[in-house]
């Protein structure tokens, strides 16, 4: 602590009970709480270095940590870790309307990117859902995906090249300020997903994109979830890229309805929000709409603020915690012909297993989020139902897998799907993994015990 | 040998002299010459399994070769090594249109994949222009780039999942059968690129897009090739994305005159050569075409079999080789914005080391194809020019890295590029992928001497 604080201003270090705890967790679930010893704010790239070797000296472990967003547990406090903050470095060194790029610390807020860019007609593509609250640097260690991803790809589409500084306190840098590069081997899409288990990433080069001129939202009303999914394919099978097509159940409309004051589902059981853009947005949501009518939804055009606040809502569909429910959820993506299936096995096991379903789905690449939920009653009661909430979770991992999915469509493994990352990823892939990480962490600190 | 034949049929291994010289080389250029021991054929995951045994038990390098179109050596046969070629496994495994993916053998040929794809609207996005000769698992090997990478992302970013046998003759599989997926670390995208010195590729799952139903060509001549740069830029400040962005300079345009009798050249000195697709093609040329006028361009909507053609010849421009002529060439990428700096460079070069450049450019990507070259005369004469020409060719690539470019935009290091891999890469990261490699092929038999 004495060797950490002598090369910080006393700003940057505490120890203090009440902050420990809030940088003790990020928005995962909750197995193995534990406090930091203590949080460190790094507010330069010599900051990190001075951090790194320190902790590297006392092997100390060290999470790093954006906006605390995450909800795989990979920010996560461990037993005598310090929690390394990044969130103070948060300036945009550099944006290159000709050159369609930006350099950015890690701790810029994504809105914050794209609020920049948007003065020059550009966008940083890749939205999380918390792109208002969540960093660049927190995005691009989970590999984070989004609504626009649809068309655009996930964050390691957009990312160019990376500062990192490794364990042992070097600075390393990775990739090209170019679009295209192939000159040894990608450790820069290596180190994208890798949840703060490899290094840590203190500088970011993305590549930016046209800032959509035209942009028309579509929203289908459908009977039930079954028929909406479907929709998705029929899109697909007309051959359009949306840049956006979400899929919300009757559970995530009733609540949207709850905290919003809408009357969605007066107006049908599920949900697909459908976005175009671009020049061709509104010859495309023309086919979009045509197709989702053919298949039973009634598809309403909304006038341009009202579609806003549809997708806003979306994005907020997460919702807040609440005290009298239990929720358990995840991050399952399946082939895209598999969807109509996946839907219609979590709606027969939630039936078996006696608890709530509520589903929204980023579908337009096969990536669903369920949530199984159920009222807290009593003590008695409650144990109950969270082992059925556990049993129905744990299944649906394993239909989703057998389906040919995965067990994470962009959440990241953190600390709370390691239980299922056997089931998906073989042992010598696994090995050759933690060899990996040997390499870059051969002291094993950087955020042990996460994604792999 | 014995031990290798054992285990293959006949036609599946020879040794004979003609066979060994055609398996020998790549289309690089060649710098120490090497014939391999032999050529041996894989048909199935199995033989290639037998064979990395065999070659591990041995210590005998392996040369993995898809069809032999690389331009950096990357298949160029090295001493007391056997060349594995992947061309027999050519089979498409999977197409599956609701999922818009595909699995593929290695030895698939590009061009196959898009047939396949077509018959359902769909299409293998990476396009190198040598899509009709080369293989799947050559491209990703390579991580191939191509003509409408400008649009759709190179090859890395239509892979999904890989199949991948190792030195030691053990099987892999990475990645996702999904669109999405961030389980565990991007194995996939390492092995993406990495020129068969880490894994054979056995077996590829790729993303497919939609095929457009509208393609819009636009052919852009200018009096010279910076002005023709400056429309590159000019076309980005619009925020239109096109499909293709093509680039060529006088000598590409001499040359292609003389191959196909065509008369490009008195139509202007440098030709932009734009496409766009999908259902805002018309839309979008519309405005590409205002906007290059408007930057002193003499632009025509050219008939859709004439633009065809010209695209066509764009893809064969790299011409064949011909003997009375001295050729370098390369592969830098550059940031957008250094274009029309890069192109100045070149020619100024050029003109000082007495040499001449041909140019032809994936533009919207920032990747220059420059080639310098002379006539041959005497021999007394010719020592001279081979060392201007590599004098040029030298300067070329450390001008491209001083404006923040990089030494391969999408060929490749292979063998040839490893003496400016150093000039780019600083020697901690080349140390890690020294290190990454001895995981993934810990005898280092695997195309050493390549890539890294
Ligand atoms: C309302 C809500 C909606 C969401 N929607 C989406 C969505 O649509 N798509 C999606 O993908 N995710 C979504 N998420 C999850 C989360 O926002 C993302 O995972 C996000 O990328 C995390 O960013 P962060 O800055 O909060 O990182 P944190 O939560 O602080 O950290 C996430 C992981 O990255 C590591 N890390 C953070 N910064 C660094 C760094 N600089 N260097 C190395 N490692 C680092 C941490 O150790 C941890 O393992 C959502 C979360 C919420 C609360
Ligand atoms: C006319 C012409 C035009 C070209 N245009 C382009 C272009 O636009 N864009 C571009 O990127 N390239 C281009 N190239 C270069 C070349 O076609 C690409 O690099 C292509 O990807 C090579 O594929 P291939 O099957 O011929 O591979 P090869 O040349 O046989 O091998 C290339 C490299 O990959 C390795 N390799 C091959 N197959 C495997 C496998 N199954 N497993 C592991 N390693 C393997 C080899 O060892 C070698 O290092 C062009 C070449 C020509 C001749």
């Amino acid at each position: 602590m004495e060797e950490l604080a002598a090369g910080l201003a006393a700003a940057q270090l505490t120890a203090d009970g009440g902050t420990l705890s809030t940088y003790s967790i990020d928005q995962g679930p909750v197995t193995d709480w534990q406090l930091p010893l203590a949080v460190v704010w790094a507010e330069s790239v010599e900051d990190v270095q001075h951090i790194a070797r320190t902790c590297t000296k006392y092997s100390v472990p060290i999470v790093p940590r954006g906006a605390g967003t995450g909800i795989s547990g990979g920010a996560h406090a461990i037993k005598g870790c310090i929690v390394l903050s990044l969130e103070r470095m948060n300036r945009i060194l550099a944006l290159n309307p000709e050159d369609e790029t930006a350099v950015v610390e890690p701790g810029v807020i994504n809105a914050d990117l794209n609020d920049a860019a948007a003065e020059y007609g550009l966008m940083y593509a890749p939205d999380p859902a918390s792109y208002r609250i969540s960093t660049i640097g927190g995005n691009v260690a989970t590999n984070a995906g989004g609504l626009r991803c649809a068309k655009y790809g996930v964050t390691r589409d957009s990312v160019l090249a990376l500062d990192v500084v490794l364990a042992d306190g070097s600075l390393l840098h990775t990739g090209h300020q170019t679009f295209k590069g192939v000159a040894g081997y990608d450790l820069t899409a290596l180190l994208v997903g890798s949840e703060g288990t490899l290094a840590i990433v203190v500088g970011v080069t993305v590549r930016l994109r046209y800032l959509p001129r035209e942009v028309q939202t579509i929203a289908a009303f459908y009977p039930d979830f079954r028929r909406a999914a479907a929709g998705v394919l029929a899109v697909g099978k007309a051959r359009v890229q949306p840049a956006i097509m979400e899929l919300l159940d009757y559970g995530s409309l009733e609540q949207l309805d709850e905290l919003n004051g809408t009357d969605l589902l007066a107006r049908g059981k599920s949900l697909l929000l459908v976005q175009t853009d671009g020049f061709a947005a509104v010859a495309e949501a023309d086919v979009i709409r045509e197709v989702l009518a053919a298949g039973g939804a009634v598809v309403t055009t909304e006038a341009s603020e009202e579609a806003e606040r549809l997708v806003d809502m979306r994005r907020s569909s997460r919702g807040t915690e609440v005290d009298d429910e239990f929720r358990v959820g995840e991050d399952i993506a399946v082939p895209r012909s598999r969807l109509v299936d996946f839907v219609a096995a979590l709606e027969d096991l939630a039936a078996r297993h006696e608890v709530r379903l509520k589903v929204v789905a980023h579908a337009g690449d096969g990536n669903l989020h369920p949530t199984f939920w159920a009222d807290r009653v009593d003590e008695l009661t409650d144990a109950g139902t969270i082992h059925r909430l556990n049993a129905a979770l744990d299944e649906s991992i394993e239909v989703g897998l057998r389906l040919g999915g995965t067990i994470t469509g962009e959440h990241g493994v953190g600390q709370y799907k390691l239980r299922w990352l056997g089931l998906e990823l073989p042992e010598p892939v696994r090995a050759l993994q933690r060899q990996i990480k040997g390499i870059f962490d051969p002291a094993g600190i950087m955020n042990p015990g996460k994604a792999i």
